[in-house]
């Protein structure tokens, strides 16, 4: 999205006011300073500014003075299975949009064809939060927000993301591993526990915590809208 | 990149002169008939139009209404090794930028990271190109540019790019296979010659010629920059 800064629109306002000023000034002493006429002249002036006016706004769509892209971000959602990372994402992606800006969500579902998820050892679980991360700074190089949610439990990769991205926001998803479990119909917690699925972040391996997120947030207590307002509401005091 | 359509200007030359007008119309009313007054008027006006104007920018530059995003392509660059392509596509790229418009170059070098290309049989080239078609769609999608040159032999990857895109635009990098063998200081096509490289595409492997490109260009006969123009000028005809 682009938006147009305040010098841009003073000088603008100053470039027009030249012409306007100077068309009506131009009418005036052809009609040679009868101040009846004048009334005429007014009336010509509507029609005739109108069109200069126009004209004015055409050339300026040309010009790229004062035209400024909206810094976007990486908003990075990690949090244990089923912390409701990719709800509140889905929600955050629809508040942006509703202001206009660019914005992707990228999750485990939507990247699958990108590059189909190997496994889930901890080099392998690495290495595509690490590809996940370089397609997100594509992205924002090109002005989109990217929302990714992704379990993302190690911190190697994320900090890699980090690094790669220009503006890279953690949120830590910590909804209490109780009621992710309550909510796990897949049974995948159950079987973690008995040994019959690995590496399940939590259960059988470790979650390492975000040490500094820019914002906790836990959707057993809020409603997603809510905490997705609250994500938003950080990233676009900014904004114009 | 934003642009204003025609419709956008004209409304906003015709609010802009209500208000004016009716700023005019106020004053006037408020010194009452007195025409050598309305001179002062005038006088007034200039600067209190500036800032109706100013502030008339201010709201508008928050209406949507007759801002339209540039619709961008998939320009995809296909033909033999040393066929010239990177280079044409990043003077592509330059070309499309000087325009104002978001631009990415995807080629062999810089998805390396995205991911690494673990072969070249058949099957894992069609599915590395798959990938960066999707890739290059996602981009696409989000109002870019994307320009990219691989080598892409064949013809059942390339059809998937261009059903997953929106506006996939084939250009055929056709310059004769010994211009590629003379240009090749990394002795690629005698290694091949000599069965040390295998599946290299016009030695041991077939390159699928594109059926119907929207341009074949050669860069034996013409400069880089003079291509990037005629493929550039395709895709901009339409464009403000």
């Amino acid at each position: 999205m682009t938006y147009e800064t305040k010098a841009r629109s003073l000088v603008k306002t100053i470039s027009w006011r030249i012409l306007a000023t100077l068309t009506t000034m131009a009418l005036v002493y052809i009609f040679i300073g009868d101040m009846t006429i004048a009334l005429s002249v007014g009336g010509i002036e509507v029609f005739l500014k109108m069109l200069v006016y126009f004209l004015h706004e055409r050339a300026w769509d040309k010009i790229k003075f004062g035209k400024k892209e909206v810094k976007p971000a990486v908003i990075w959602l990690t949090g244990l299975v089923r912390s409701g990372k990719s709800a509140i994402a889905e929600e955050i992606v629809k508040q942006l949009h509703n202001k206009g800006l660019k914005a992707e969500h990228l999750d485990g579902h939507t990247v699958r064809n990108l590059f189909p998820e190997t496994g889930h050892t901890r080099d392998e679980v690495n290495e595509h939060i690490k590809r996940v991360g370089y397609l997100a700074s594509k992205l924002e190089e090109q002005g989109v927000f990217v929302v990714a949610s992704f379990v993302s439990p190690f911190k190697e990769s994320r900090e890699f993301v980090r690094k790669i991205c220009n503006n890279y926001q953690e949120v830590y998803v910590n909804t209490p591993i109780e009621t992710c479990e309550n909510r796990d119909e897949s049974g995948l917690y159950n079987k973690a526990k008995q040994g019959l699925v690995l590496n399940l972040p939590g259960v059988n391996i470790n979650y390492e915590e975000p040490v500094e997120p820019v914002i906790k947030i836990d959707n057993s207590k809020e409603t997603n809208k809510e905490l997705a307002f609250k994500v938003v509401k950080m990233f676009s005091n900014n904004l114009s």
